[in-house]
């Protein structure tokens, strides 16, 4: 059995990593249009061969579409144009309405498996996928029924022999969770290393007075653009939203310290701290 | 010798911990005003005894001020009234300013060293403490030359054993850096925390769909509300310019994706991502 990776970054090179060990009668394919990506990704063994998309196309009994969002809506019509019977295209982009969409347009929908594992870190490419990075994390499925059994049964399968945890959600409900749970938090962290850097010139003092809460606040916002740019703008609706009602909280937070009000800080804190029972059950996963 | 710590929580237990290994002749004493607090301090063995604060001044070479930073402006001016000549006290609060002006009015000035350790964990309480949490961090000491050159000494040498980087800062510079370091990241993540949990009514979506990346943003926001009210406070002057800042930031941020506009987002977290190069240097420390 051939599998192919399109995209071979952190997420569909720790796929392909974690899968390799359970499956070595598997061949392993790279797609990618970095030819640095390539290389490294055959170096690291995440890929034993890089083949063209039309190629890849050919040969795989599952194509992993992990590129970013915008290269997914793109490149998920001409696949599936392409797609030989029986065959499965599964996506791994984080966000799920707009790419769903575009599948239930097409006649082979049932080919094709829309996917978001929970999983990442702030680093990408290949150079970043590691083998333990989906253990024990949830993914998401959506549109189940949309797809057939074949392609399903294959997805699920992988998915929970690389150890994921395996949900089921509408496209609206997952990109509406995202926004809060995930986008709007990298939003934060990237406005709040340009804040800082803004004002910090002087980069020794940051060194010398970060403490370990700042590192761990504003580590997101080494995230890569390129992914994150098209996966807010694809879920702009829900983005926009929950980045406006952040920005509400923030600027009665900051009435709240000007009119020197402890009484309202200290209530916004009380409730933010409530977090503690969620981050608690997170950790406990 | 004796050394008493008033306000037995995160920063003064750890301290007390840390420095006992090293000073198996010292006898630790503990003030604090929540009777939990002072059951867990003798329990975890962090004092060896409970006094008033009135108690603990008359038999302290040093009185480690480590309360909250409203507490210690308000027992700042007191303990030093009554302070027998050659002791000391250092405070250890996150604001530098106020409680340097208010020293600076007393006649045991020098008797006084105004200190910050950069540490900290988003937990609080004497049950948080834990030898290692000074080791390799930074402190910054205020206006060191108003100090006498004893009780500076001996609050250094106890600072460089508990394995602590001692710099040297002026209160207004540091009360301005901390605004962007450390009391930015804290609001940020309370924020966060709070848009969430009003949006997110159901837990187990959180769980289910946060990843890593989630907690650590926003795990600042378990930071205890009575600790930060007083420094928000004390530090409004800064705090407001930064959280202005950093709201504007945001707001341009959620321009740029209400208009569709890639490139804007895509520079916006190009800057961000410089952060990248200032946490190799945190973390190289």
């Amino acid at each position: 059995m051939i599998i192919s990776i399109i995209g071979v970054g952190l997420l569909g090179g720790s796929f392909a990593l974690g899968l390799r060990e359970k499956y070595p009668h598997v061949k392993f394919v790279g797609v990618d249009n970095s030819a640095v990506n390539q290389k490294i990704a055959l170096a690291k063994g995440i890929v034993d061969e890089i083949l063209t998309l039309d190629e890849a196309l050919q040969v795989s009994e599952l194509n992993v579409l992990a590129t970013p969002v915008d290269a997914i809506t793109k490149l998920l019509p001409y696949m599936l144009d392409h797609l030989p019977d029986g065959r499965t295209i599964m996506d791994l982009g984080s966000t799920k309405e707009l790419i769903c969409k575009l599948a239930d347009k097409h006649p082979k929908r049932g080919q094709f498996v829309a996917a978001h594992p929970m999983a990442g870190t702030e680093n990408s490419g290949p150079g970043a996928a590691f083998r333990e990075l989906l253990i024990d994390k949830n993914v998401i499925i959506c549109d189940k029924e949309k797809s057939s059994p074949d392609s399903v049964g294959l997805v699920e399968t992988f998915l929970r022999d690389v150890g994921m945890k395996i949900h089921y959600m509408k496209p609206v409900e997952h990109d509406l969770h995202l926004a809060y749970v995930s986008h709007l938090s990298h939003i934060s962290s990237f406005a709040l290393g340009m804040t800082v850097l803004d004002k910090e010139r002087d980069e020794r003092a940051i060194f010398d007075m970060a403490s370990t809460g700042f590192s761990s606040t504003v580590r997101l916002a080494k995230s890569s653009p390129q992914m994150w740019a098209p996966i807010f703008d694809q879920n702009k609706k829900n983005v926009s939203k929950a980045l406006g009602d952040y920005i509400e909280l923030l600027k009665k937070f900051k009435e709240a310290i000007d009119g020197r009000d402890m009484d309202a800080s200290l209530s916004y804190m009380a409730r933010a701290n409530d977090i503690g029972r969620v981050l608690a059950g997170i950790e406990k996963k």
